[in-house]
């Protein structure tokens, strides 16, 4: 690729290239009921492509729905990596799968995340809906404490979902609760493509 | 490209194609003091990739201190252009420019944006900061909710930043505010890469 599409309108301003004295591998917890989680994750993707990283998302509750980022992320020309791994969302509404199937389906997300935790070849691993997966039984909490004590010291690890189990909370560095104050589906405005998919 | 990134645990889950029947262009706001604003209409940015759409995003109080999303998003192979404007957080401890600069700086920033929302060349469109901006008095409400009432009716509008305007949030569709649970910094973690810029 050699097309470049960033610009700037202050052409002469001196760029802070700021590096930390010290790297440190974050713990970041992305919770609540609004609208900005996945987004917010794949969007430390799209920062973290930047800097070179090798990352990869792992999305537990999603796999039986199209959404963009699948395509989007296939468009991105550096090391990343996303795994759908779910059979949709457990419990909604035209969801077809008993639990004990999503609950295999999960199983097999927490022991993929486990390998790839501990194999130390990530700077960047993003468990997706994992938080929800929790809260629905789909994944125990020892496992998720797990996941997260089996982190490489400089490997970040972002969980995001509704409802984060106060436990990972607590392990977490940097917890973002996403609320929601208004959202266009309550005006029956439908799922947008790009915007909510 | 022809690399595949992304990948599924389960290839024989047939996959939900949604489409609504009706499009509709968003406004969106992203506000509050939590991390995730601008990643978040990042996230956004890969999955309206995903979906082919003309996307632009320009970066109000950005542009002297470096950030992985200017090199990420050189990186994916899309329409998508980010253009940085700023002279860098007004009021934060280290930066040299008076007031008037980043004024001055801001009100070129509206002008681009008000020639870009009207041109009808974008399905999205993220005014980064444009929440701190006008709080700091940057830009005008009336510029602001101009810029909204120029939207071209199928194009998505994104306003981030903290401290987002009433009448903002009135004219807009969905709003997230993201709150501060935790964050890396209050423990004298410095700024990461790939995570915080």
């Amino acid at each position: 690729m050699t097309r470049k599409n960033v610009g700037t309108l202050t052409p002469d301003l001196p760029i802070n290239r700021f590096q930390p004295e010290k790297r440190t591998g974050l713990i970041v917890v992305l919770t609540g009921h609004g609208k900005g989680k996945t987004s917010s994750a794949l969007g430390m993707i799209v920062r973290a492509c930047g800097h070179g990283l090798r990352i990869l998302m792992i999305q537990f509750m999603k796999g039986d729905f199209y959404t963009g980022e699948w395509d989007g992320i296939n468009k991105i020309d550096c090391d990343v990596e996303l795994i759908h791994t779910g059979m949709g969302f457990c419990g909604i509404q035209g969801n077809p799968f008993p639990r004990s199937t999503h609950r295999e389906a999960a199983q097999k997300a927490v022991e993929l995340a486990r390998e790839r935790i501990s194999s130390g070849g990530y700077d960047l691993i993003v468990l997706d809906e994992i938080n929800n997966a929790l809260k629905l039984h789909l994944v125990d909490l020892d496992q998720v404490l797990e996941l997260i004590r089996l982190k490489p010291p400089l490997m970040h690890l972002v969980l995001t979902g509704r409802d984060a189990h106060p436990e990972v909370i607590d392990l977490a560095d940097t917890v973002s609760q996403v609320n929601e104050i208004k959202h266009a589906y309550r005006k029956g405005i439908e799922p947008q493509p790009g915007i909510d998919f």
